[in-house]
């Protein structure tokens, strides 16, 4: 199957060089609906925002998006005011090239903050990208790889599933690496669908979606000024529309968690530097916004992460980390797993051959379970280790 | 002059080998004031504790303190019921030994979490440490070396001031290296002094000054479970009572803050892995809190840890940290410099040479100005850089 985001029907996409990154990869991306998409997003919760940002949450009202135009290689944040005239312009060539509204485009950046946007070679990009559109699957990867910085790898993943007689499919792909720390979007995530919704509901399921996966990733806890997560649907699949929440629209929102469940653990796998992936399950807390800081606490503990690097069975790494962070918990029942291994139990460490613990924690995927004993309430979060490869690529060579 | 804790009048001081680190260093240290001594402490505020902060904090209570009890390589902390009888034989075996009672005596330990204590070699260690006591400097440096965890060098500082016509001395020592984040204590510290003083304003003084100093530093942003700062007096220098905030208690105050920022700077270039130390300074805080949070936020922000460990001029990344810690800002106005170069200012960057900034970076402390253009408020907060050292003590090595 075409697991890109040409896959639904009704998207053409294209990946091409446009010479923002000096590693000369590709780093213009751009998808185009012709006959006009629904579209919803999210975006940063950080104060500092990308003009990009700003653009693509203005334009994102439109009623019909036409066009999503990504550069990597550079944010165009803390640019200033040439930063948003040049949102603008990358908006209103994309219009011309494909006889579009400006308001119709969307946009997104990602790369080095604070330095400008080399906006001819942006635009040049553009002009060579609509030439190479296409609907097919080479294209769509091209897309994919456009958006990466310090990927080794493109994340996409795609499902179909029936409405009714019809197929529905939805196609995802996500930049992940570093400056990855959830508060509502996270990094930049684009989705297409050609399901039959209602805009609301398109807006409620990727709102859901990413809360409940890319939301739940941290790799060293950095909220980027750039975060944008979208899904565009050409609404060509012909579904009976669905608008309210019934049967459809659960087996849509559960496709696409699905979607972005799968990205969000290869963004963990591929973060910078990553050998290892893990999922923090908090249980027992009293509330669930306890639950939910509890296990964004463990998955962002430096210390945590270096254990988990060293398969050094460290737990009292993670009591630490639960203890400071600042939740209810009662010592005398808090207990923690290993994955399978139980280390600690009602506040007494329990006798664990460290040797077997150091062997399964070689393995490359993990669950750290802790128990704060004090309530009912669950939450979970995708973390990674830390390795020296994230310290030689963020302090060892400029970016 | 002697810089260690036997150099203000009344303290006698013992560093020795119990048996508790595998590489057979220093790890058990003694303070004792024959004459008893008032005391004073700062505990962490972690929910999961050290029995030793357990029992510390109850027995700091009692009027006279004959002695303090300090082991490291163990955290006696996720011990269950037998971490506090072991905390409490430490301190009937010294209470027996000096011939005290156990309610006299304070404890502190750092290490491993989650093992049990080997008590009969802590107990060991403590009949031994009791034959070792003296008060000179050796004695002193003992100590200093016995609380030791990852540290490369033992911390010290001591000074003499006037008070009236008698010369007041206070000294201090601490162990750092890492999980240190700030709140309220931070890491193990210990202060003697003979300053004639009133309890309270003992206690009001060592808050203060580990409140700006110690509590103002961070390497990992990981607050431990056994932090712990004490301050003993022997009142012995015959200076007039201090028992009112008058301009004797100023001058000790400020001598004491004097040395709590000794140690913290020298925290800060010892801890695990760092090559480099640097400030953050907020200016134009709209709150106090604010300026708190986001000195701390930068200090803390792995993406600006790497940046100065590779003299990287990435100052997106400092905004990027300010922008998500949640504290008020106006992006217009938002100013940045790296030591005396401006990157950023009104929000918008500055032209600056990169090579000559790299230069400066190289250099092995550093000071980042954030103004948030906003308010009047200002703080501080001191960090580190994150480099392969830290990888390779936390994860290379099982501890």
């Amino acid at each position: 199957m075409n697991e890109t985001l040409t896959s639904p029907k009704g998207f053409l996409a294209a990946g091409v060089k446009c010479g923002i990154k000096s590693s000369k990869k590709h780093d213009l991306g751009l998808i185009v609906c012709p006959t006009g998409a629904k579209a919803a997003g999210v975006f940063t919760t950080n104060k500092i925002v990308s003009a990009s940002v700003v653009i693509c949450k203005e334009h994102i009202k439109s009623r019909s998006i036409e066009a999503v135009v990504v550069n990597s290689g550079n944010a165009n944040t803390c640019t200033g005011k040439k930063g948003i005239k040049d949102a603008i312009a990358i908006c209103k060539t994309t219009a011309g090239e494909i006889e579009s509204d400006p308001h119709s485009v969307l946009i997104a950046s990602t790369g080095i903050i604070g330095e400008k946007l080399p906006i001819s070679k942006v635009l040049g990009g553009i002009v060579n990208a609509v030439d190479n559109l296409g609907a097919d699957e080479k294209s769509g990867f091209n897309f994919a790889q456009s958006i990466l910085t310090t990927d080794t790898k493109v994340k996409q993943a795609a499902v179909e599933f029936k409405i009714g007689n019809k197929t529905i499919t939805i196609a995802g792909t996500s930049k992940g690496a570093g400056m990855i720390g959830p508060n509502m979007a996270t990094t930049l995530c684009f989705l297409t669908t050609d399901a039959n919704i209602s805009k609301p509901l398109l807006q409620k399921a990727i709102s859901r979606a990413i809360g409940e996966s890319l939301n739940k990733l941290t790799v060293d806890g950095h909220q980027s000024t750039n975060d944008t997560a979208l899904i565009l649907t050409s609404s060509m699949a012909g579904n009976k529309i669905i608008k309210s929440q019934d049967a459809s629209y659960k087996k849509f929102e559960k496709a696409l968690c699905a979607i972005c469940n799968t990205l969000a653990k290869e963004m963990a796998l591929d973060a910078e530097g990553a050998t290892k992936m893990f999922k923090v399950i908090i249980k027992g807390a009293k509330t669930q916004v306890d639950a939910e800081k509890a296990a964004r606490a463990v998955a962002d503990y430096d210390l945590v992460k270096c254990a988990i690097n060293g398969s050094d069975p460290n737990w009292g790494r993670i009591i630490c980390a639960v203890g400071s962070c600042g939740v209810d918990l009662n010592p005398n029942k808090l207990s923690c797993k290993l994955d399978n291994i139980v280390v600690f139990r009602n506040g007494t460490p329990v006798d664990f051959d460290r040797d077997a613990a150091q062997k399964v924690l070689e393995q490359k995927e993990h669950t750290i379970t802790i128990d704060l004993g004090i309530g009912k309430k669950t939450d979970f979060c995708y973390g990674c280790d830390l390795s020296h490869g994230y310290i030689t690529i963020n302090a060892d060579y400029h970016t």
